[in-house]
């Protein structure tokens, strides 16, 4: 039997201004699609996966045919409705709808397990989304890299003026996702010790650009820290050696008058103590051997780690160091082994993102349907000039082009606002029109935004008010989003967190240049944004309230 | 401190054609709300309670007022955003959009308990929409009435050739919605023996006309219900009686030559083992004493009665007689007390109900926005010129008239599939164009309906595929809802069911007259009965398949 999920095609999307659907509006699903399938962006594109473990763009390669195949026939005022990555109906509606309704992995609660999903995924009835996997708005690394980029840039804002020059960001793991730490600590303006247990990530790191230097002892490390720091240099060292052992040591140091670090966070896989994160004492080979033959030893010595692990974080916050948590659940896995104060420390949403949710400001991004790089270098150019006080934004802009090579179709992402937003696009959509562009441009953004999420664990984890597991709110985001006019609007379950624990809205735009993608990029990439201040401002933060009241927000229940 | 969720107003909707509103697409969602609050209409009105336990209309009497202020300042290109019950924004959209859009009692699956959501709703962060009653389309107990018949009706179309001529049910519980079944079997044409405990319940239904007789003994009960089935008459008996002592005895007696009951069900509260089953061989005097010292006792004696009420269920079964679970949990219970056969008869859905979800039938309502019963008569005229051939709508409707009142505004139920509902949608524009009805009409329907839930202990029990738990296809239903003009639409969590067990969206649209409200209404009452079709042709259901190849629906991932 062939495996419905296994082939050996590669997908490359269409580029340039020629197009074999009706219109862009179903040629910029049919190309995204695809782009997300594209070998450089996918992460196993013959099995149909994109990214974060089974995240998938549809649910067999029959499924991706016929989508494609829908996509091409569809007419201006039908949409194409996709159910956990199948493409079930074309339904008649009308030209200002959405082109295609998505929903993916969707369980009702009591089933919303990984045990349940996995039963109905092997019956081939379902399909993980992941947020911009099923969704058709993933576009590779720079997006991971940007979302630690404005982490640490917060951080910078709130606790030293903005400005980390001189500073030095201590962290763990250099992996997935976790390598962009340096590249985005040095983006923020500060330089980086990262703490890997794995010699090959260092090297792979170093050799793709995300990291400058290699240390083998503490010392060394220290040393190359603090002469870029008295240079006023941000530069970034990988540390070989276990975090549980060089966190403490760090501390101690400090304590004795050694290097203080201006920011302390971690990125080893802790959420995974099997798999994600190497015991203390213990080699690479001998995890990998007892894995196999006594996992419940391996899992015992990894939690034990990593309770020393965030006792040395704790120690950091207590002395006054801004500590976070970057949503790998370690503190979590500490405190069940007994650290009662292992929530001392906040997670990154709440200490740093939270301020920008509150002003609608989140993970924009836009791509080149073209295919064209010098595409995505004019709209950096009209970003700057849209946004000429906008410094972060400036710098941002030139380090991403200098830093990331583009995956597949070009693409940008910045963090920009309510307020912004729309102006951004209602501009792409001008330079369209006047062929400044060789094609339209797709504006997306990631399901992890201001007003699109609930997922108690990360986005919204210690609201004000404690509404942390109230999901009215992303299912109203999709269907304002799909009042509005989006290309396309999904909702999805258990994105980044898994079964059980998230719900979460995609939303779309294309602008091709007319004046009905106009109107509908004014309303959209208003509402969208908006429906995150709301959610804020319900909530009870001053900021989201006050952006609210700046921007005119109609709230009757909120502002009365 | 005052209790926000306390008042002593009394809320009647405006009638006639005057309106306060901007439009009649909002002066609709206001006089719906309410309705849904009319004395005659709600349970609670005071506490904003309309039925179902907790079900309300609004989160308190602050946000009732603003929903109502604000949607009186409405403009046409507005969209109002409801979040559990309280008016959180108002977003610009366009004029085929929907007018409200809301989103009750979501939680993130890992959180949707009962004791989660008490917890947000006396912090007033959160309110039980249940079906209806969030979403502004309850109509009173016609629902009810109409759900149960069109349950016996369908047996009877199984079983006995559509002819229930000479034919008796017999069942238990007359409380609140088991009151309907007396009514409802004479409407499809068979005659009723109820099993009641309590002979005020009796006496209630007696005086309100859903019931016909009592009876102190078997012996009188069997005997009314042979004269009646030798008459050819179809008549109610209430027994007082208990329904573990009752069943069994009738199926011995039957065993014996006795009467042979046609289709056999239970509506007594056994999903609440502590108030709402009488334990065999208890009065009613001990079973509310002993609740309060010692409960325990009530639950063990209560479920033991269950395990033989469904013992003889079973029995009634494995003789050939139609038996069904009427959504009560009764089969549940008796398995767990050790009935291994517990779940031999099926339950109501699947057993009668989908046959007609999988032709998109379902809970089809209108409401006459004017407040005029005429308006209501005639649009029950209209639907019968409408479909000439179905003589079980006329008898229907005309059964409805003779025997139902209209509480609050005058509405209409009739279960109607893909194909019919949006002719009736389009015939009522007309008449409201021409001037044959004195006001628009409202359309909605409930939300359990073919394409609009997920419900793996009712609405998709047992589905053909497995696929009982995947809450993707009502999320879409709302999308497509949304995306092609209903004037409203509604997504819930908890309905029928409670919080954890199911998720379901609501749609309403307006027959204000119009060519725009005509082209809606085309859309919108296709797309939705079309949703519920696909739903159960991607289950492997041949109804559903056969039926959307006869309506030439474009499934592409389906039908190929
Ligand atoms: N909340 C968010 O948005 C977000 C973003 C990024 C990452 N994360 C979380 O961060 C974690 C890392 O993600 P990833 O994709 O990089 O995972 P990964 O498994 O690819 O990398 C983890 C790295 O940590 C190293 N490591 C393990 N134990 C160590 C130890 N004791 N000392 C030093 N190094 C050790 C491993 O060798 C590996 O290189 C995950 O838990 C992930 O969920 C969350
Ligand atoms: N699935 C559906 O759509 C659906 C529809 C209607 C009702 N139901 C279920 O049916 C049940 C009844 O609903 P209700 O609103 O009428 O409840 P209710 O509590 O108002 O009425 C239950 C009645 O059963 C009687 N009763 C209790 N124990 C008895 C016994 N041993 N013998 C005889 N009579 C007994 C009580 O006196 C009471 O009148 C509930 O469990 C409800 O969830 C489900």
């Amino acid at each position: 039997m062939t495996d419905p999920r296994h082939n050996l095609r590669d997908i490359y999307p269409p580029t340039g201004p020629e197009i074999s659907a009706k219109s862009w509006l179903t040629e910029a699903p049919m190309r995204m699609l695809m782009n997300n399938l594209h070998p450089d962006v996918a992460e196993n594109p013959h099995e149909l996966v994109v990214y974060g473990g089974i995240g998938r763009a549809a649910r067999t390669w029959e499924d991706f045919d016929r989508i494609v195949e829908s996509l091409k026939k569809l007419e201006a005022d039908e949409t194409l409705v996709v159910q956990s990555g199948k493409p079930v109906a074309i339904v008649k509606t009308h030209a200002d709808a959405p082109r295609v309704l998505i929903a993916n992995s969707n369980l009702v609660p009591h089933w919303a397990t990984w045990d349940h999903f996995n039963e109905l995924d092997r019956k081939g009835l379902a399909m993980y989304g992941q947020m911009t996997a099923g969704s058709w708005i993933y576009i590779g690394t720079q997006g991971i890299v940007q979302g630690t980029y404005e982490t640490f840039a917060e951080a910078g804002r709130q606790h030293y003026g903005g400005d980390l020059t001189g500073r030095w960001i201590l962290t763990a793991g250099l992996g997935g996702m976790g390598g962009a730490q340096p590249l985005a600590a040095i983006f923020a303006g500060a330089s980086c010790l990262a703490v890997e247990c794995d010699p090959d990530r260092i090297a792979f790191r170093l050799r793709t650009r995300y990291l400058d230097e290699r240390a083998e002892t503490l010392d060394e490390a220290l040393a190359m820290i603090d002469r870029w720091n008295r240079a006023g240099e941000a530069k970034s060292v990988g540390l070989l050696g276990n975090a549980a052992d060089i966190f403490p040591e760090i501390h101690a140091r400090m304590k004795a008058g050694g290097l203080r670090p201006d920011i302390v966070t971690d990125q080893t896989s802790a959420h995974d103590p099997l798999n994600g994160y190497l015991p203390s004492g213990w080699t690479l080979a001998e995890a990998r051997a007892k894995r196999e033959t006594d996992p419940k030893a391996v899992e015992h010595a990894a939690r034990a780690s990593m309770k020393v692990h965030v006792q040395a974080m704790v120690d950091f916050w207590d002395d006054g160091v801004p500590t976070l948590d970057y949503g790998n659940n370690i503190r979590q896995v500490a405190l069940e082994e007994g650290l009662e104060n292992a929530f001392a420390f906040p997670g990154f949403v709440p200490a740093y993102i939270r301020p920008l949710f509150c002003r609608g400001i989140g993970p924009f991004r836009w791509c080149a349907l073209s295919g064209d790089p010098e595409d995505i270098y004019k709209t950096d150019q009209a970003m700057k000039e849209l946004f000429p006080d906008n410094t972060h934004l400036h710098q941002w802009l030139d380090m991403a082009r200098d830093r990331i090579a583009f995956q597949g179709l070009p693409a940008r992402i910045c963090w920009i606002g309510l307020g912004e937003r729309h102006r951004a696009g209602l501009k792409f959509n001008e330079m369209v029109a006047s062929g400044e562009l060789n094609a339209p441009i797709v504006i997306g953004r990631d399901h992890l935004d201001s007003g699109s999420v609930a997922s108690p664990n990360r986005e919204t984890e210690a609201m004000k008010d404690g509404s942390d597991a109230v999901s009215d709110w992303p299912l109203l985001n999709a269907l304002v989003n799909t009042a509005s006019g989006a290309t396309w609007v999904s909702l999805h379950h258990g994105g980044g967190v898994g079964m059980g624990f998230s719900q979460h809205a995609g939303m779309v735009i294309v602008a091709d240049g007319t004046p009905d993608a106009a109107r509908r990029l004014e309303r959209v990439l208003w509402n969208d944004p908006a429906s995150g201040v709301w959610r804020h401002a319900d909530a009870g933060y001053e900021d989201a309230i006050q952006c609210a009241r700046d921007h005119g927000l109609n709230l009757p229940g909120i502002l009365g």
